[in-house]
């Protein structure tokens, strides 16, 4: 195979940041003004290949040696990261030239996203420049790159292991609320690119080189303007014959357009384009940010396998199960009513009194054997495309079990999670019916609920934080297989 | 004034519980199968008042000595808490006469609602004895009471001071989410009755008795099944004339109807006629449990000054603002754009690049002098209503501090907190626009999220967790506000 045009940006050899300043070491953790360096070291990319930073005020920063230009770094840097500011930028790439860096991701802002003409006319010389050197360039206004296989991160926090979906981002902070939210439901990531203005590397190249990346199993997407809009919309329509796609855009209302034009000096579309073009080229849409997060939930685990609209609810609580039914339905699915063999067999170890066998299930599922029992015999009902369960943890002791210590406490629900899992899993597995997880116990702590949803994740079960998020991603999951018809399965 | 019929319920001088298990000591924490007397000693009712577990085959729990029978315990006892199986119900309820109980909470499932007649029967019977004794009854199937001042709860957990805000509900796992999420955001309460089946007091008792409860400003309520649907009409319309009453309903869809009937035994109604009911009595419609935590975050904080639609977003990160406006667009607010005035009088300390100071205004708002000086300008400005803004915490250290230890982090961001919230309350109290804050920093804790939601909440302002949901909450109390015209205000 020909080397893609892009790959010299996902395997850089030698990283230079330049105009990296001393508070670089303190991490971001968030919107993003500094950290670049921070989260390199965290990746440790300096174990795997050259980090140099740039700055001639400083001689060292976080026990790296500081170099005062680009062209003092020793051989070979074939990546730069540009934190400078706009107007020195001329000057760095007439010395990238020089240095023969094969790509420059710009972290700099300011150029023509400002409306300032001699900004824009400043950013057409680069361009120009760029193109004649044969160097590609991410950005400007942009965070780039989060390669992990590549140990090349561009936040902190994010996680090591690569996985198997590429984020196409024009917004560094929601590729970063991306990688950090799934991450949390266990979703790891081949590619996270946020390339912002786009003034080389745009939209539909990342779509080309998504759909042919073998690391890369699914596609999601955060656009705000549309740059060369018939050339994405082929990329797109390629890339959703072979991988599912799922888009999100933003600035469809006039407000957020307007938005988007002060963000990235883009003119956004409507509704109804962008809807048209997810239902010409096979793409799953993401009406928002949480249908982007679940949608590549459901398409990374056995929610891809949902076929049909009835959905059985195995919780506790009356009036959550009451509530749960009304979600499920406003999303266009149904909670069959349970058939009677089915009542019959769960009769034989469910009591009659405060619970209830009929569709919802709500009974406490108590010891992993009873959990299993329901579950599977749930699970055979032929009415029962997919099941919805809220495990429930911690909050049985032993008798007179009555102060148990945080830490007893702590071992207890790890045992319960990993119980949980298997029971769910083995299942699953064994009927065929996918099940979906949702962990309601407020007693556990935020990061054993984290715990939860990415053992539940590694083991093909998909967690949501409502029973209105799961039942809206199964809908948009069936709605979009039906649109489908007639492209290539992709799962 | 006379005392309200309902009054000895809300102020017992001593409780028995009657069944208690040896498990009652473990605590609830969730689902409810137990936990009461682990509730009320976390409440401390016991430095109150008496407390009397009952239990013939125990001597002692949790250090109380635990009688034989209803009859052993010490004179007096107002309130009994029935734990026991429903057949053996009958029996109390005469050692309940004897003892000169004026009420009676069922815990006890297993009535009516299971639709077998026998128990149906005995239902009839039991409500007959104690109708004619003038013992009030709460339940069957339901948690009871939650009456901080009194010192009485139903789950461990729940705050212990007392607020203004009473929760009416057919659901005790839907009361105790309420009582546990709201009470994270800062809200407090007077009485949450969860009520279930409802066989002697019902919704339009406890509507009455909330219209007139002085310690009671906000009422909100979950039903399902509706008992004596005209006299709850008319409690409704009368409580919605002098307080602000939201309103949830389960089982509106057919899989919610008939998880209802199998919850409470309850025959729903529909969307039609429910939504008919909320414009007729004035109440607020909340379609989901989520709008009746922010519609009560709403009406108890700045929020329920909003006047009209345009929203000012402060707010970091350019794809996050494109998207905030987006979902403030969708929920049928504005985002107007930045007057010129407004715009220049930014412009004098804010810079360009990667910052708008148009409408969404992106700018990180760095030290709380900056922050004050931009919230105080976009306050003022004539177009906007209101503001949602997002503090940022804990990102910024001193230069150099490149690993701070989590104490010192924790003391900073708590000093972040602290400083964010007298701003925000400051401005706000000057300028006379309502300000709401959202808290998205990743890298703050739980815990530290909490504290400064109830920090905020305290000072009058509402947070919430999206834009969207802050977004919503705005927009379905100015709907609301527009359909009260002619009935008196309530704020």
């Amino acid at each position: 195979l020909p080397e893609h045009a892009l790959e010299p940006i996902f395997h850089p050899r030698a990283i230079a940041l330049v105009g990296v300043s001393s508070s670089e070491g303190a991490g971001s953790g968030g919107g993003g003004s500094s950290g670049f360096l921070a989260s390199l070291l965290e990746q440790r990319f300096q174990e795997k290949g050259g980090l140099y930073p740039v700055n001639p005020k400083m001689s060292e920063v976080r026990g790296l040696r500081c170099y005062p230009t680009l062209l003092d770094t020793p051989d070979p840097v074939d990546h730069v990261i540009s934190l400078i500011p706009a107007r020195a930028v001329p000057a760095l790439v007439d010395q990238a030239i020089q240095k023969k860096v094969r790509s420059i991701h710009f972290f700099t802002a300011g150029f023509s996203e400002t409306g300032d003409p001699e900004m824009a006319r400043m950013e057409q010389e680069v361009i120009g420049k760029l193109k004649a050197a044969g160097i590609r360039a991410v950005g400007p206004n942009c965070m780039g790159l989060y390669v992990p296989s590549e140990r090349i991160a561009f936040m902190n926090g994010f996680p090591k292991e690569p996985g198997n979906v590429m984020m196409i981002s024009q917004s560094g902070a929601n590729a970063g609320d991306v990688v950090h939210g799934l991450g949390r439901r266990g979703v790891r990531f081949s590619k996270v690119v946020s390339f912002g203005n786009g003034i080389d590397v745009r939209a539909h190249d990342l779509f080309d080189y998504a759909a042919a990346d073998p690391q890369t199993e699914v596609i999601t997407a955060y656009i705000e303007g549309v740059q060369d809009g018939r050339r994405m919309f082929e990329s797109i329509k390629a890339a959703a014959r072979v991988k599912p796609v799922i888009l999100l855009k933003g600035g469809l209302t006039g407000a957020g357009a307007r938005a988007a034009h002060s963000h990235t000096g883009s003119l956004a579309g409507s509704i109804d384009i962008f809807e048209a073009l997810c239902r010409q080229t096979g793409a799953m849409r993401a009406e928002t940010m949480d249908d982007l997060h679940d949608l590549v939930v459901a398409v990374t685990t056995s929610v891809k396998r949902v076929r049909g609209r009835g959905v059985a609810l195995v919780v506790g609580g009356g009036g959550f199960a009451v509530l749960s039914s009304d979600a499920i339905a406003t999303a266009g699915l149904e909670v069959p009513p349970t058939p009677e063999e089915t009542k019959r067999l769960l009769h034989e170890f469910i009591p009659v009194a405060g619970t209830s066998v009929n569709n919802p299930i709500d009974t406490n599922m108590g010891t992993p054997e009873v959990a299993m029992k329901t579950l599977r015999i749930v699970s055979e009902a032929p009415s029962n495309d997919v099941i919805i369960a809220t495990p429930s943890l911690g909050q049985r002791g032993a008798p007179g079990d009555t102060t148990p210590s945080t830490e007893d406490r702590e071992g207890r629900i790890r045992e319960q999670i990993t119980a949980a899992v298997e029971t769910y899993a083995r299942t699953q597995e064994e009927t065929g019916t996918p099940i979906v997880a949702l962990l309601r116990d407020r007693t556990v702590t935020p990061e054993l609920s984290d715990v939860f949803q990415q053992e539940a994740y590694r083991a093909g079960i998909a967690t949501y934080p409502t029973v209105a998020r799961a039942a809206r991603a199964i809908s948009l999951m069936l709605r979009w297989r039906e649109r489908r018809q007639g492209l290539p399965a992709v799962f």
